[in-house]
């Protein structure tokens, strides 16, 4: 065991990881109906379950939600969040907004919530002393390992934020100290968009990365050549 | 391109990505020496940027700290925070949490520094109407992104959450707006670790899945016998 977990990754293992990572999208307008498999679904709760948490608290739990009654619920809680939101853009930009497809919650076979509970492990979670946040954060590094898995099995997932989460938390009849964190689409694909729907309608363009990377302390060049270089690729 | 991108992942690339998510490790006293190559770190700085962000506003930003003396302040910040944490353990737990190794600040070559500005992409990102701290949120996929990708290079990181994020932020000389989120140590180990070391030393166990499902609202069975079944393996 310990020798295997230890083997270095093979060209194809690292690809897959990578592709994973690349070939992700936030999928809102592709999902088919078709159900997903149920040991599939469960390997990538497995996959949610097996992210690092502070102090190995595991903050998270997953509402597997299939009926419709409760999809339509919280589908109203997004039309009515949505057009708030639309209300910030002006013109041409708002014609934009308003021809953007923000979510997949009927479409999608199945909707997956991923909340946090704050209570968890007690009061003193070791490594949440100073950053109380940190439960939150430990949850999203969950919602992203269930992302990827995902990707490799061909389904995908969109995220929709455009929620109340009081109402929604309401809708969903979860304890005071439960957070809603993350209200997940998934479902197979007809396809995987070759890049981010808000960059391919120009929406927003993805930054250079070169401008991201500070050497040593903020706004510092990367002084090391050999980095800055291999960055510009 | 687009086809490629819908090409199902072999079981070889599937494989890769659940060693990623099941290896990985957050890796406190392992650490080599040994510099990782610029190639490599430019690697998994790009595949952190390829996180889902809300909005695409990609907030996050990154500062690469191989210098000792910015190190050595940073270690400083966590000794101060750790000895308080200490004080809210007693009797053998305390002696427990003091034998735990809890950052391997100078024993990895480099840190880094991944953080979250919460101004970019001006006042209205979409998606983050409902939501603000969704740019949080963000910075954490973009985090996974990169703890997975440092895995599948056979790099160990460790994620240092005890440290007061004023004092980090003024020592990495962040803006107002920059939220120092995540402090990483990167580095070759000599081995990953079987299973977490909270987990190892008794500290506390991994929940089983099947109490952390719910079907349709919270506290409600699973009422799929096949999922059921298919979480408790």
């Amino acid at each position: 065991m310990k020798d295997n977990v230890n083997r270095p990754f093979s060209e194809d293992e690292k690809s897959g990881l990578y592709r994973a990572i690349f070939e992700r999208r936030d999928v809102r307008s592709q999902f088919l109906p078709d159900p997903i498999p149920e040991d599939v679904l469960a390997r990538l709760i497995e996959a949610a379950h097996h992210a690092p948490s502070v102090g190995f608290m595991q903050p998270w739990d997953f509402i597997a939600i299939d009926s419709v009654a409760v999809r339509e619920q919280v589908l109203q809680i997004f039309e009515q969040e949505n057009e708030k939101a639309a209300g910030n853009y002006q013109g041409d930009r708002q014609q934009t907004y308003r021809s953007l497809k923000l979510q997949g919650i009927l479409e999608s076979p199945i909707n997956l919530c991923i909340t946090c509970d704050r209570s968890r492990g007690g009061t003193h979670v070791l490594g949440r002393h100073s950053i109380v946040e940190t439960d939150l954060f430990s949850t999203c590094l969950a919602v992203q390992n269930l992302w990827l898995a995902a990707r490799a099995e061909g389904i995908g997932v969109g995220w929709v934020s455009i929620l109340d989460q009081d109402k929604l938390a309401a809708t969903l009849n979860l304890p005071e100290q439960v957070y809603p964190l993350a209200y997940l689409c998934l479902g197979y694909v007809s396809e995987f968009l070759p890049q981010p729907e808000l960059q391919a309608k120009g929406w927003r363009s993805r930054l250079p990365l070169t401008e991201l990377v500070h050497g040593n302390t903020w706004g510092q060049p990367v002084d090391n050549i050999a980095l800055s270089e291999a960055l510009k690729k």
